[in-house]
């Protein structure tokens, strides 16, 4: 495989107009008047992220996606992204094909298109990094700061579906293809409205963890009453053997955001479910039915 | 090391406004009013873009200044960065803030500031992908079209010394300080006044290779005068005993452009040499002293 062919077989159909046929090493985006631009990097790499074995289309459509959950969770539409795709020697043509396959699939799906990127060999494992970029009018991008005392707290989805599926893929659970599913492909979360949100993120790290980084961005504690935490019909089996991988295994990538109590919930194509509220003070607690505080030996992910 | 430790501690003190102190996993970027942003994404990998016994501070700076220079290339005035660091697992602490004191020192040599990024531990060899962000006014960005018939073409700097500096790293070529650190740290090379330039791009792949995208995206053909290349005083004794190594050699981070015959060449710190002309045709040819031909076995570096 030459550098260049590749980019012009693989690579070049899948680019927008602000791509420029990727012959300009460079892409160029006019912002939409009064708006402002989001971006978002996360870098993926085998065996920390996905596995080598995964299918290409997979490991195209979960890069992608992870980032599409940052630009969702900002209450960002998506533009298009940058791709830095770094290959071991012994990448075939046809795992390309495959890899460039799944990124048309998800590029159709959530009407955005490649802007500029990179390929080169690694030494290593086959690592890619990918830059999400999303337009907010301005002044409207959701953060992590904002919660405010009294509001509700929400998830978007199910909790632990991708934790378990990585237990199943491991061999620690029985085969369940949900939950594999939900480990291997994330669904980023579009909000059409999303005014009241006070603050925002995706959880990407473990619920415990992720909520955490959202209150103490805010300034303030929050409560999740573990009963009330959405599991789909694959994991709730397991809410109470596997009650911490549920709340500290990583990539759930649903939303997690604060409303004021009397506002509105905007109206999803997915539930949306009160799971606490934002109290005084700082940190997080997981609550029983008799609002016991549970512990939890470990916090969460951790890329390290 | 703890990954979020390490952000609050490193890389949280580097990031500019809009990268919001790195707490919120995305950047906000407010376009100046007339501006279209420019964006150019270059990953780079231990054996194959730099040796990973290189200082952390230098790779910090090549992988900022190959980003830059992909700036500079398009006329772009630069803004930030986002960054995804993947490192081996042994890396340590003294690593990281020897890899920051170098992205420190470069973002105030070129005023720019980190807007958000990721790390990760890597199966492998250390890798970085970074994405730049620059400003055009609306409608100027420079692009590799546009080269017409009758226009000169420029280079800025000197050519052949990192591509040297990569033989003497190798011990193939004898020490000489300033070839080694023309290889290490490459010079982005800013004009004031891009607004009689036709056609631009950066030289990293070698003159002759990177010349015939030019070539190709403008629809001309380009004759370079081997004579007329501007080496450095280490470069050269090897104008003729390494000729192709200069002309076919990655690394060099200088501007290629071509300019109307009758337009004024841009005021800059630097050197900016015409080397040939824009003729009918495609493909690049390079001429001796007589105008004939030269022919080289191979065309330029490749990542694969």
């Amino acid at each position: 495989m030459q550098e260049f062919d590749l980019i012009r077989r693989y690579f070049a159909p899948l680019a927008g107009a602000g791509g420029l046929g990727l012959r300009d090493d460079a892409a160029l985006i006019s912002p939409p008047a009064g708006c402002e631009l989001v971006m978002t990097q996360d870098a993926l790499t085998a065996g920390v992220h996905f596995f080598a074995e995964d299918s290409a289309k997979h490991i195209a459509q979960k890069a992608l996606r992870v980032n599409l959950s940052d630009l969702a969770a900002k209450g960002a539409k998506p533009l298009g992204y940058l791709l830095s795709l770094l290959m071991p020697v012994d990448t075939t043509e046809a795992w390309v094909a495959d890899f460039a396959a799944g990124l048309a699939a998800d590029q159709q799906e959530f009407s955005i298109a490649l802007l500029g990127g990179d390929t080169s060999k690694i030494l290593g494992s086959l690592t890619l990094s990918l830059t999400a970029i999303g337009t907010v009018e301005a002044g409207t991008m959701l953060r992590r700061s904002g919660a405010k005392m009294g509001d509700h707290l929400y998830v978007s989805g199910t909790i632990g579906d991708a934790a378990l599926g990585l237990q199943v893929r491991q061999g620690h659970l029985p085969h369940h293809a949900h939950l594999l599913e939900r480990y291997l492909l994330p669904q980023p979360r579009f909000l059409n409205d999303t005014s009241h949100i006070s603050a925002a993120m995706d959880i990407s790290d473990g619920l415990l963890q992720d909520a955490g980084h959202l209150a103490s961005a805010s300034g303030v504690g929050l409560v999740i009453e573990a009963a009330k935490l959405p599991l789909s019909a694959a994991a709730a089996p397991y809410r109470t053997s596997h009650l911490e991988t549920i709340i500290t295994g990583g990539d759930d990538y649903e939303l997690l955001f604060t409303l004021p109590a009397d506002a509105l919930l905007p109206v999803a194509a997915f539930p949306l479910t009160c799971i606490g509220t934002v109290i005084e003070g700082s940190g997080v607690t997981i609550v029983d039915t008799q609002q016991q505080p549970l512990t939890f030996t470990r916090k969460g992910w951790t890329h390290f």
